[in-house]
């Protein structure tokens, strides 16, 4: 067996020492465990982008990792902690909407967090990434069972975002942006394919953009709908940043028209 | 025995290449060796906030770990190097005040780095980080000795911080904010219990503040006092951030007051 | 043999899931390779930035290492991809300039990446980090030759930076600023030994500055010339930032004049 694998997800910056302290726990539990980071770079409280995020990487990784995703508002309140099976993959996180996007289209096992002999002596009230779910994700890496950790829950159970759903709209499909990117790139939840390049139009704030297969088919400083990386539709700027360029933000809704 | 761990905190950002030079020397020279880094998103030459982030985090890591903790703006003067032993844990740093609150009330066995030998040969005047210290925390984490990089020095020879401490403040205790965090919380030098929940307040720049046991114990928007997860005092913002809605920063004194 | 080691340089940033989907991959089909990052906040597009960072960083790390390097405007254009040999690294990355410094004054062997069975099936065309390059980098990661990739190419056909060459300038030497670094230095293009501390000094935007060794050698808030720790030319201010001070940028082309 190759060593475990647990991936980072926070909104803790790297400014502090908090995501130091969670591997520090991590490695004392779990010598073994190699860990690697999805971002700490989720701005503070946002649980849509980082649900967001995870759902973009987690699969890509083996199946067995390990996922730990703390972005946590509503730490020590009464609100949940979890661990979840999906699609080969653990999840440990607070129940708040952060496995919304892993979730999505697949089956998932969930369990409580419920066992404190499980978890670190005497838990802060303010770190439950430290004291609770890592030393639980470092549990899991090393061999431990789901089901040793609480009691099972419905998998529909689970707190999910309020988003609204892709629709028709007149002759086309609605999508809304539901993620902008490093690049100002407008990210939606609509699903489409690549074989709509050259065939299709997106209207946006106005505008009407092109959908195309890359980026550099239009000129520079032009917008582009296309098919993101994750399958998703996305309004693009060659070279620039279509969030800029539009004014545009999460929760915009766009309209994806095929050419007739 | 498992793989030894390095870890690293800087100054350097992740903008430029230094970081993985570290890294790279570290490899060549300790090819075992696991990093993980603490933090390099500290301000350029902040070695309070570096050593505090380091105080954090540390002692959470397995012992045996080697500290790598670079911010050093005396780089190429007569300022000391340093390889210390502090409750099982090494550190290799410029003598600063890095290590003021990873020492603070521990023993230390500290020695100077005087041997060349071990660094890598002809070091930058400028770049200790990669020739200096990189070099002894591989030579440490490959299995060295603290004797072998150079004479012993009296634990308390070496530099220090210069905070206010904690003190009486009339029936209070007045404590000193020694780090604001990502979100905004006031972290104070004052090690407080958990018990004070509910019993106690904060006088913070003409407020007062009540002391609770978590975030969500007051209303969105609300301040309050608890007890951080290092055990010290802190004042937070539920779902905001305290240094803005105070306009505080590091060095403010704040009080504590037992209710009666 | 010990584990293979993969750095990546991107201008993804850390706050979505593009470099975590490229670690899963990497892990997925080489989990024994060891993750390094050397630097995701290369900003977007700038491929000058990310070609000097890897130049900084690369040779420190042991021979046999991988560098996998995606700042990628041209996604899904014509332009090619590479896998070369410099000095016994391995290097993955578009062709468009990133190798600059990597291969200045190397010798290198350089692949074209043409044989779509190493790379991810169905690549998307706006993400060739993970579907192509990542791919590629397990690959020689894992064992694999640079001849599976594809054909050979002329090192001196590979996509270079168009930076104006130093000079000699009058009875001095002109260098250009290529690189500004987090603290603000300024780093040119011309090699220099440390023994011109004392018998140098750098004309810059109608200043004078001495040539010295370090920079506390010079009062805080003083500008400094150095030998910096790649040994090229640099303009500093201790304690501050050489770059406000001077209002200066990558392109300022400065004069090394020999003390008579």
């Amino acid at each position: 067996m190759s060593a475990p694998i647990v991936t980072l997800t926070t909104d803790f910056g790297l400014a502090d020492g908090y995501v130091a302290a969670m591997k520090g726990v991590l490695l004392s539990r779990c010598p073994a465990a190699r860990l690697v980071d999805v971002s700490h770079e989720i701005a503070p409280g946002a649980i849509a982008a980082a649900a967001f995020v995870l759902g973009q990487a987690a699969f890509h990784f083996p199946a067995g990792t390990v996922h730990l995703v703390v972005v946590d508002p509503g730490v020590g309140s009464a609100r949940r902690g979890l661990a979840c099976e999906i699609d080969g993959h653990r999840f440990v996180c607070p129940d708040n909407g952060l496995l919304h996007w892993a979730a999505r289209g697949r089956s998932v096992r969930a369990f409580a967090l419920e066992r404190p002999e499980r978890w670190r002596a005497e838990p802060s009230a303010v770190f439950h990434g430290r004291d609770v779910f890592a030393p639980v994700a470092a549990f899991l890496a090393c061999g431990g069972e789901l089901a040793e950790l609480g009691g099972e829950l419905a998998g529909d159970s689970l707190v999910e975002l309020a988003l609204p759903p892709p629709a028709r709209a007149g002759e086309g499909s609605s999508a809304t942006v539901v993620h902008v990117d490093r690049f100002g790139n407008l990210i939606t939840d609509l699903r489409v394919d690549a074989s709509l390049a050259g065939r299709a139009r997106v209207e946006i704030a106005d505008r009407t953009v092109p959908f195309a297969r890359t980026y550099s088919d239009v000129e520079p400083g032009e917008l582009v709908a296309l098919r993101g990386s994750s399958g998703l539709l996305e309004v693009a700027c060659n070279g620039g940043s279509a969030a800029r360029v539009l004014g545009a933000a999460v929760g915009l809704v766009i309209i994806l028209r095929t050419s007739p």
